[in-house]
């Protein structure tokens, strides 16, 4: 299933070695003229090649738009877009054609369609997320500038290293000065001293990625099963690596008393708002005014470079080394994937608010 | 939004004091006949008035089918059915009609909708998932007869006591040992004392529930956005009081080294296995046949008894004092409603991948 | 799938002998005070014997709302809704349990399902549109209240008995004056006498109905697959015994000249309009802002009282003689469920438009 | 709303005017080795240039797959494919970009959106239908190799020429055997002189295509709004100029008497058939067995060369000729644009069944 969205809907399409990864966007507005600077700033975030922490392919990531524009403007039809894929060195997955990499989707997309892709892993690869990165920034543009709507996400705790973050305040520009994504510095260190230990010992990390989306109004969300944290739940759930989400409080907020854990509500200028945000925003899976905050965990990289115990295709016990370009650790790189993913969400939600209320 | 699956779709409807919850069954494979005494097993499990653990409302559930079935079996036409509501005391909310409860969906649902049913929490209130237990508990028999599933749910941990449990082996009989439902006994009695504390004080606890779905094959799942582990968290985080989810490892495994996390295949018989879960059964978004793991965490119950700061509907601070009956902790009771969405989830995916493969 | 529409969402549900026929509407706006006037009047016209033209089962249709609603007011919750069936005289239909009836479903819900209800037809009659007659009726009333749509239908043939009638000024009242709901009075009666003498003759006919929408804005309709005449031909051709739909000239402009088939553009006004409508009001699949216009074909009724040749369930030829209670034309009573379906694709496409455009 | 199909799903993309016409096919079974030769006889029969009776645009289709395969079999990943758009002239269209032709999508388009692509119709071009032609191919070859059914449209009637074609025997080569794609040879002549006629005065003509689906097993639809009539009448509508969908004996059935109309059941073998065919094989909205027989009203090209009255995007009444090169019968172009759409339907039909029993 790759199409995501009722309103705003992203169908993806690309295989890690294929030609391109790509997309089409189905109902976005008319006269819409897309900032492609914010696309490609979303895309660089999302590249490879950034430094140490991460690996070392080269993506150009030209993008290209074949339809949906006229004159520079959205025109309310399909928004079919590309990427090519550069530098794709499909000779050196030869030795995976016939054996299954250990936490890798090698197995499953076998047992699920009789054959695969085994180039850099088709379609399972986390190269798919650059249609992802496309529609979503362009869902962000949609929510900026007709909702008013701020998305910003960072790199909150790698390894056991957390980081303590205004999600009130924070900005992207505050996330980026840090090459792993964290706007607390001193964690930030820490975390890429972290990466750089696994990197030298041939191994991987993992970690979380929080968000924040400011301004969305009260109202936002479709109970009783498109509650908004249900379906930002499912988003993030369907980006690669992705094992766990938490809304507000989340799982720590399990273990409170419920009489710490209310938000109590006062009056605010004119509006209702409430003094803390344990609800993270959210409260009976509509939105309520207040900050929109979630936390998305993303387990080690599968790839690291020990020798693995695993099975070929044909059931005979094998070692597998790794080899190539790998990143250490992902996470980085997922933190516009994240806002990409909140951001088609959260547009969705807005437009089935103003289907019914004109609003 | 109160459709859930495409292809075994439920269809819910009802307030907390209307007359009752109902659903509708979309595309339920003709010639079963149900196991009613499973469905009035789930339905009495999320009963209230279970002891002291639980509220007093009484609740007879009993439960009504209105089409689709001819001479005890199904037809494969909607199924609709309903759960009177009895023993509802409309008047102990007449208080709430002009003011939010901190935590609840009073604010949000007037935000979105401009207008609510105040009385015990209309929508919104947990007395929905009834309708969800009735169709889960369907779903639950076809992957039970049809595909060789098994769906058991526990209560993994209350406030800060967790527990430990073999998601291999554990029965539902197992789990339904201690009123609080968590198999492993002295975990349980420490649980159920903390509820008990936490009552004493007016006030209310948390907790996650874990759930293992065993005999699912290898290769349900649709990615890229409908991967298996992306549609049960969406499940899972639809479900009232939901904060949080994760897959196998989850959080936890964000912590972890890659070379620590990855799970090595082996040669199992005639199959293909892991040594270990930590993917909790699904990589890629597809499940490798490995037992199916998940936990969902809960917040604590919005309604305590101690005094609350809030507003009323025109913006004047108030103190909100609850009466009434209500549980001191949700989790026992959160049990089956987890095993419903989960087998809802798992069908809806068995039945996308039988009609691409007939098998 | 019992699920008609996106964002008004009428999911339907029961059998002929069943206790009820129901449906549960999702994603009505909130606030609305339903016109029950308005829907009691179309089950009314929905009903039969009503004459002599029409089946003398009594149904008293009384519609009964379970949820969604809130002292008098739409909640934006789903509404459900249902009307008992009463004098349902399934004795009568014992004999049809092991036999197909020509031209009927029997035998292909039995080759699709396996089994089915034979009690009068079970799912497959024309009871079921009551659910649509309901839901339908609440989205004429949205249509008319938030964007000054009218939806007339009516009789415009029978057998071979043609009507003509001025499209844009018929009204509901002109079309009841007739029996027949033709509003040409001269055409009505000879249809009343065509229907008089096949049912003297235990034979039954068919005809077709006219609708129009008036007042429906440029600019519904969402191409390329959700043309505003393709999600009317779908809505038309789901009714019982339809088997052909025309938007604007239809088959008789398929035998013009495009010369004398296009429709001139000029100024009306502030606004552009067309001076002839041959495109019945959509062009490009989207409307233009004339009346929308469209006809649908009604097979002759299945069931009359000839005797004729069919199969029993294991395969012996027998010959079936109908008795009971049957309508010799079903057209009279089709007004409202076009009329009905007319609605909901409309306000669909409605809700489209204004989720993109806020208006 | 630029996707068809449930379960094998295409998304469609491309105007007229920009660099390709483009789809995205999400649901392929995989396996599947896909019949190139058989898409580009189909691609090669929706060309233009095939002679006197069609427009001189050269197109050479020339289809690229951009994902979904590996190794020349589907992997069940979505399949992205394109055909560029080449000879396009859009200065010819230049004069359009301020004014409405009559009976094109223009105004409307330009209404719903705000602006439009004026070169070549743009999204409103039948140049889109290239996509579906694409995708239904493959649809078709999934129906032939998994389930055995065969589909064959042909030109029925151009004008007021009509034909008699055995829909039980008629095959895609005696379609071909004239150029206007009617298997009645005399009628195929008298239809060829008619458009010769038209296009002598400038002028243009509309017909009907019919269609039969042949092998279709009963108990393929979805009742009661998925109804097997309901989808194909959806798809037929959507093609570009069709305004007519009828199912069976359609609009001449309507005139029937039931006796005359019922079509008798009879042992057939080990398998029971109607003795008549009115149904078209769709009983009740499910198939029986039969053939599947319907037929799609196309109005005359809107194009033609005469002068026309029309106004201005700014109001002001102007007159409108053509130039360039245009179709005067749309209608042997249409008739692949039928089938494919015949086939994405019956396919998705054909799934559903499959999902919910194994076959």
């Amino acid at each position: 299933m790759n199409s995501f969205g009722t309103l705003f809907r992203l169908t993806s399409w690309g295989e890690s070695h294929g030609p391109a990864i790509g997309g089409v966007i189905d109902g976005c507005p008319a006269g819409l003229t897309l900032d492609e600077a914010a696309i490609a700033a979303q895309l660089a975030r999302r590249r490879t090649g950034q430094g140490a922490l991460t690996s070392a392919r080269r993506e150009a990531d030209a993008l290209l738009f074949r339809s949906g524009l006229f004159e520079g403007r959205t025109t309310g039809t399909p928004i079919a877009f590309e990427v090519a894929n550069e530098d794709a060195k499909s000779e050196h997955y030869e030795a995976l054609r016939d054996l299954y990499r250990p936490s890798h989707a090698d197995f499953t997309y076998e047992a699920k369609y009789g054959l695969r892709d085994h180039r850099g892993g088709g379609r399972a690869s986390a190269r798919e997320t650059v249609a992802r990165v496309v529609a979503g920034t362009i869902a962000e543009q949609l929510l900026r500038e007709q909702f008013g709507v701020e998305i910003v996400a960072w790199v909150s705790s790698v390894a056991n290293i957390s980081s303590s973050v205004d999600a009130d305040s924070v900005t992207r520009a505050e996330v980026d000065r840090s090459a792993v994504r964290c706007p607390d510095l001193a964690a930030a260190a820490a975390m890429e001293a972290e990466i750089v230990a696994a990197r030298s010992e041939g191994d991987t990390v993992g970690g979380t990625i929080s968000c924040v989306a400011r301004g969305v109004p009260a109202g936002w969300g479709e109970p009783v099963f498109g509650k908004l944290e249900a379906e930002l739940a499912r988003a993030m759930l369907s980006l690669p690596a992705c094992k766990g989400f938490e809304s507000g409080s989340g799982f720590d907020g399990a273990r409170m008393r419920g009489s710490a854990h209310n938000d109590p509500f006062v009056r605010d200028g004119d509006r209702i708002a409430t003094t803390t945000n344990h609800a993270g925003g959210i409260q009976g899976g509509i939105s309520n005014g207040a900050p929109v905050i979630f936390r998305a965990a993303f387990k080690p990289v599968a790839t690291h470079f020990q020798p693995q115990q695993t099975v070929t295709r044909d059931g005979q016990a094998t070692t597998f080394a790794a080899t190539g370009r790998h990143d250490p650790c992902v996470l980085p790189r997922a933190v516009p994937m994240v806002e990409a993913m909140a951001a088609l969400t959260l547009l969705d939600a807005a437009l089935l608010q103003r289907a019914r209320t004109g609003r």
